[in-house]
């Protein structure tokens, strides 16, 4: 398997899982006459960041895991999304960047050296690590736990919603 | 990169963390007076897997999904762990099984038929249609809800205690 194909296919995966996902809590928001502002801020505990922010995070692990095996520049966005509409474009503008990339520029990427920052430094991992050890697991990280938080609001949601077709 | 080391590493690095993430629940469980098979039974909705389902599917998928890889059988477990001493006995031993299969029988598994039975009917997927669109995605969904019901339950974790040591 090439970097590309265990990484830009897969995010591209969950985060249309992810917008079907938060098409169902915007339905469900709206059938129940709850106020969607309400979801798009929910957190399963005090200190744990609400779904916009783990939205806003997933897209940051994608775009950016994706850019550094390829060896380009990833785009910034602004994480000002506060309605399930800003966050659907912010999961579609993120899809596109990934279909952008030129699988040709993930060629070699096993063996590059890409840092890592951390809060005391940084962390060189070479690109099989980086993608299986951090970007993989930290994009699922966050797209689990939105589904959670809004499982947990009791929206109607199943493992398929996340899994999506294989 | 070879089927085998996208696969077992990666659900080995995991399981290890929810070894280490489920330590850490029973010892605030006992510093803080909570008696551990609340945390065990703990789950985010009422019709959601509690805890210890989480971590046995986990375990199985990881244990099934390498096993059809590599062409072998997994070990059937009993699914009647009710302890945090069971569960982490329960991670032991799938981490053990793991360890044992040889990594020369993932060699071709990425063209390999894989049946994944339905609920109504099965699904034939080449093998890294498998791994990448439902073993793992299956495993990190079932992990991260464990650390997700814990979380919103007070155990003090944070992203690093998932994402181990990459």
């Amino acid at each position: 398997m090439s970097l590309y194909e265990v990484s830009v296919p897969t995010f591209k995966r969950t985060l249309t899982s992810l917008a079907a996902i938060l098409k169902k809590a915007e339905a469900h928001a709206e059938a129940n006459n709850i106020d969607p502002a309400v979801l798009v801020e929910a957190r399963l505990y005090p200190d744990m960041f609400p779904l916009k922010r783990q939205i806003q995070i997933a897209s940051d692990t994608a775009k950016r895991g994706s850019a550094q095996l390829a060896g380009v520049e990833a785009p910034v966005y602004e994480d000002n999304e506060e309605t399930f509409d800003a966050l659907q474009e912010r999961i579609a503008k993120t899809i596109a960047f990934l279909d952008s990339l030129d699988r040709q520029a993930f060629e070699g990427a096993e063996s590059r050296t890409i840092e890592l920052p951390l809060p005391n430094g940084s962390l060189k991992l070479d690109g099989t690590s980086f993608l299986m050890g951090f970007a993989l697991a930290n994009f699922s990280f966050h797209v689990v736990t939105a589904y959670d938080i809004l499982r947990h609001n009791g929206v109607p949601l199943g493992k398929m919603d996340y899994l999506g077709a294989p």
